[in-house]
C-alpha cells in the first residue's frame, strides 16, 4: 500500500477510536497524517465515508488478528481468555484509556445513521464470530458452545471497554474477564 | 420539570441514543422537541454540554431504574437475568434496533475527549454498579462476587448492544445473557 495512504488509514483508525466518527474532521486527519488534503479524496474519492469504511475493515481485521491470536497462543483456552482481558486492560493504562476497540464506537454512531459503514461493521463483527468459533471448534468446543462462547467473549470485551474507558479503571475488564471464564468453564470439553 | 425543559431532554435522549452526541444538533433537538430555539439555552444556559450532563444523569437513573426492576421482579436471579436479556432484545427489534442504552454511544464519544461528561458518564455507571451489587447482596450473593458479577452483566448488556444493533440480530443478546448466567450459577448463594 502507499505509503501516504497507509499513514491516512493508520490516523483515522487512532482518531475514530478515540474522538468517533462524527466527531473527526478530514482536515485533522490530513494534518495529523502529514498528508495533502487533496490527497484524501485521490485515495478515498468517496470521501469520509469510504475513508470510514476501509478503516472499519482494516483496523477491524487487525484487531481481530491481535486479539485472537493472544487466545490462540495459549494451549490453556482459559488462560488465553485471561491474558487476553488483562493485556486488553494493561493496553488502555498505557494509552491513558484511549485505546480500546478500533470500531466499537464508530459502530454505535453508524448502527442507526448510515447504512453502509453499519453493513461495515457488521461485517467485521461476522468475521470475528467466524474466526473466533473456528479457533474454539479447534480446540475441542462443540459448534453451538464455540459460537455462544465467542459471542460472550466479543460482547464482554467491548462493554468492558465502555466502562472501564468511562470509569478509568480496569475493573470492568478484570470482571468481563472473570464472567466470560466461567461460561467456558462451563462447557469446557474434556482434555485428551 | 417544566413540560418543554422535559421534552427537550427526552428528545436529547432518544437523539443521542441513535445518532450521538457529537450528531447531535441543537437545532434539531429544538425542531423535534417543538421548543423555540432559545428555550434550549433558557434551561441550559451552558448549552450543548450542560444538556449533555443533564441527559447522561437523568437517562442513565431512569436506565438503571428499568434494568434493575426487571431483575427485581423476579424472586430466581437466574430467571431475572434471563428475562432482562430477552426483553432487550424484544425492546431492540421493536425500534428497528435503535433504542439500547441512553448513554452507550456518548459514553464512548466522550471518553477522551470532554472530562465534564466522562464524569458525568462514570458517575452514571458508578451507581449502576452500586445499586445493582446491593441487589445481589440481598439475594444472597458475597460483596466481591455481587460485584463482579454486576459489572459482569452490565458489560455483556453493553456490547451486547454493540453487536446487536451493527448485526441487526438478537443472537449476541442471547448469547451474552447466557455467559452471565453461567457466571451466576457458578456463584450462587446455597438456597434459604
Amino acid at each position: 500500500m502507499n505509503d501516504t495512504k497507509a499513514r491516512i488509514l493508520g490516523t483515522s483508525s487512532d482518531l475514530f477510536r478515540r474522538n468517533g466518527y462524527t466527531g473527526t474532521g478530514l482536515k485533522q486527519v490530513a494534518t495529523e497524517a502529514r498528508a495533502p488534503f487533496g490527497s484524501i479524496y485521490h485515495f478515498f474519492p468517496g470521501g469520509k465515508q469510504q475513508l470510514g469504511e476501509e478503516v472499519i475493515r482494516t483496523s477491524g481485521e487487525e484487531y481481530a488478528r491481535l486479539v485472537f491470536s493472544i487466545l490462540d497462543a495459549h494451549s490453556d483456552i482459559l488462560e488465553g481468555i485471561e491474558v487476553g482481558f488483562r493485556l486488553a486492560g494493561e493496553t488502555l493504562v498505557a494509552t491513558d484509556y484511549a485505546d480500546a476497540c478500533p470500531i466499537a464506537t464508530v459502530a454505535l454512531e453508524v448502527a442507526s445513521t448510515n447504512e453502509v459503514l453499519r453493513v461495515a461493521t457488521a461485517d467485521v463483527f461476522t468475521s470475528w464470530i467466524d474466526s473466533g468459533s473456528a479457533l474454539l471448534r479447534a480446540r475441542g468446543f462443540g459448534e453451538a458452545d464455540a459460537r455462544r462462547l465467542i459471542l460472550g467473549f466479543v460482547t464482554s470485551l467491548e462493554g468492558a471497554f465502555v466502562l472501564a474507558r468511562a470509569l478509568r479503571s480496569t475493573e470492568p475488564l478484570d470482571a468481563a474477564g472473570a464472567t466470560v471464564l466461567a461460561a467456558a468453564r462451563a462447557c469446557l470439553p474434556p482434555r485428551e
